[in-house]
């Protein structure tokens, strides 16, 4: 048998996955210099056997390794170590030493990380959905393998109506519902129902990334500055906005609710002009915490100018490539004139399991046990922040997964930003995600708290008020 | 225990599935008036129940009459019989007689379909899928579940890579892979890469889809004539086109395989100008049975000018829905500028079964089986089609799925169409292929014959024999 060039030691009772183990073995193997630049790896098939691991498992960590620039895939060759200036952190001579302070110090840079959009999956019910799985392919005959419809299966879209209208208040019929692979797939597809040249409207701050999405539509997009209730519909009224994207439930990233006053303005500005559009983005509003929630902005549009967009990445999974839109009538006609013949992005294996998952009331389950999660979470931190008021005002803490921090003392969010990553916490600066400079505004912070343990929160709050207090 | 509206009597011996004896049933009982509009029917969940089949089954056959209007979902309500004027087609006095003809007539108009896009699922091997499926759901933690690369996992587009080399001769990295949910999602996102008012060339006749998609990417769109050997390239170079899209080993769904001279000039007039592509759609490359299989033009392209397409639903099964795009690094650059941030539209979890699935090799065996069975099909029908040949002009059948018969006898591909349906034969006309109409063509029917079984094709063979011979 060929010896491996390296010496991987899989510990099964370890708190981190074999893919983890064998991932950061290589990768220090490679930092400490045990294997050289354009050194040849192990096929996977053959580290897999003599680690006796699944393939999959070799294939993730080597796939994590070559996205993180260590190795390289050379097709039909396999995976060599990249030739990287500078990559030998660690001088192997004085190997023990460095190496422990070279840990430390990456580990450092990324221990508490208040990422506003990380999920916690800890409790996800992975037993649940490989049941539902193989019951399904049990069952599975030809048509669960065929194409299904192109908005998606029936059975599903009346499930997700239901829910919809029960959880959001939304109203809709199931043939108003539109399944796809993702939330940004899904805007691809409004575009296409939308038309070209059109006027976007975004609230300021906003998500990024649909910006980018309307952005690559080459769609005109006027940035509206916000007040405590959100989108202001009067600066809304002075530009020629066809389209408005908001997010009324909480909004990312103020984290502010819109009361129903200015949702009714919305509502009216909408349904004054022929063709005006708002797009409401309900991107988790499955989470809150505090005072009455309210229904979608959809629920309160009569004039049928809403078009609601959610998702089962955040609720679920993001590897649930499954978002919905709901599109009102006028859209409607025009999506199966225009669009009807795109096929579905989803297969209906997929679109099975998850219509059985929220059926059985797994969904359900599992949604309640999330909130009381993130519950706990929020007040834990929110708890922990209580020091920081005198200097902070914190804010948007009623739903959602992040707070967010607005510094009373003029500092600015980079020296703020920076000595938290100096004590090894990560915070998101309110100014990358803000369209048009605001020279005057006082420093914000977002903290995420999903993905974090109730101990990283604790600690990460310390290390943040050594770094700010 | 309530009372079912509806007798439904399931035959676990019959050839059909439970979800289409279910359907069956009730469409029957509709048609014949034992159930009437605005009747309620069972609650899904009821009458799987009842019948002691899945709630999914249930589902189905429900969503199938829902899509065919038989019924209609009111949501929080329930399914109920449509009101629909003229449904009644059997006068339930009468029953017996009319239904027994009504069924006759019904069937006969569908019976032998020679769908040019339809495939055979018959020896999908739907256990080994299963078998993989349940393996990696075994394994599988919270990275499986987690969002992947925004181009698609690295060891799928590995194996893809390796595959496409090996079968196709396509030069490529793995980096150059972008992985998608159907070969729609993909043109929608190359629309992103090539940017806006993109003139597009497309032989004519060609896959209609594609030209709905850049017609609603409001691409300008050029039809060139082709000839024996293809597209035209005389007539490309009098378009000022940037782009052209082929189908250079079957074209379809003429069926004409581009000889080597015709590829490299049409390789040279992309490489004649900055900015030109051709987006090579290799959509049923896998099936080829007469002469030596040319490789891609991919392979022939020195000066990365080719956008290679492709997808698993043909050769493996629609609800797989996964296609790639190999993209030359001058539009890979583009991509990851431009649109790297568009989450992956494909699950982890599918790519990870796909990757399995071909790297253990059931991809190779099955597609060498559906290759025997597709030339075995081919052969029986061109050995069929033999008494033909004075009447008609029979081509394209050195690959894919379908062949081309072209009337010497001066009749109209209506007339043809129309006499096949009299006798119960579906075939289709070239006219629904063409772009630019072509008064003085002769008549051309295409035949698919993927999904017919041998005896279906020997009898509607026979059928076409009585209606145009």
């Amino acid at each position: 048998m060929k010896e491996l060039p390296i010496h991987i030691q899989l510990q099964p009772e370890s708190d981190k996955t074999l893919y983890e183990q064998i991932y950061e073995s290589i990768r220090e193997e490679i930092r400490r210099g045990g294997l050289l630049q354009n050194e040849k790896l192990p096929s996977a098939r053959f580290l897999a056997e003599d680690l006796q691991v699944s393939r999959t498992t070799v294939d993730m960590a080597y796939g994590q390794l070559v996205s993180e620039g260590y190795l390289e895939a050379r097709p039909r060759q396999g995976y060599f170590v990249c030739a990287v200036e500078g990559l030998y952190v660690i001088d192997p001579l004085k190997q023990g030493e460095k190496h422990e302070s070279a840990q430390k110090s990456s580990r450092k840079a990324e221990q508490y990380d208040f990422s506003p959009t990380a999920i916690d999956m800890h409790f996800f019910p992975y037993a649940t959905w490989k049941k539902i799985t193989k019951n399904i392919l049990v069952d599975a005959n030809s048509d669960m393998f065929s194409l299904g419809e192109p908005q998606g299966d029936l059975a599903l879209r009346t499930t997700i109506c239901r829910y919809l209208h029960g959880a959001r208040g939304v109203n809709c019929e199931p043939e108003q519902i539109i399944i796809g692979a993702g939330n940004d797939y899904l805007l691809l597809l409004l575009e296409k129902i939308l038309g070209r040249h059109v006027h976007v409207a975004m609230e300021d701050p906003t998500y990024v990334k649909a910006y980018r999405i309307f952005q690559s539509c080459a769609y005109p997009v006027t940035f509206i500055p916000m007040d405590e209730n959100g989108i202001s519909v009067e600066c809304l009224r002075r530009t020629d906005a066809q389209v408005a994207y908001v997010m009324p439930s909480h909004q990312y990233p103020t984290g502010i609710s819109m009361p129903i006053g200015r949702r009714m303005e919305l509502l009216k500005w909408a349904a004054e002009k022929e063709g005006r559009y708002l797009i409401e983005d309900d991107y988790d509003s499955e989470f809150r915490y505090k005072g009455k929630p309210l229904p979608s902005l959809q629920a309160s549009d009569s004039n049928g100018n809403v078009v609601y967009i959610g998702t089962f990445s955040k609720a679920i999974a993001p590897a649930i490539r499954i978002s919905y839109m709901v599109l009102p009538y006028s859209l409607l006609t025009r999506y199966r004139q225009e669009c009807g013949f795109y096929s579905s992005t989803v297969s209906r294996i997929d679109q099975t399991i998850l219509n059985e998952f929220i059926q059985d009331g797994y969904f359900e389950r599992y949604l309640n046990k999330m909130r009381k999660c993130y519950r706990m979470k929020h007040d834990l931190l929110m708890g922990e922040l209580k020091g920081f008021k005198k200097t902070f005002r914190i804010s948007g803490s009623n739903a959602g997964l992040h707070v967010l921090l607005t510094d009373r003392m003029g500092r600015s969010e980079e020296e703020l930003a920076q000595a938290a990553q100096e004590t090894g916490v990560k915070v998101y600066r309110m100014r990358d995600f803000r369209m048009e400079e605001k020279k005057e505004a006082a420093a914000m912070l977002i903290l995420g708290y999903a993905s974090l343990s109730p101990e990283e929160i604790c600690e990460g709050v310390d290390l943040l008020k050594k770094a700010w207090l």
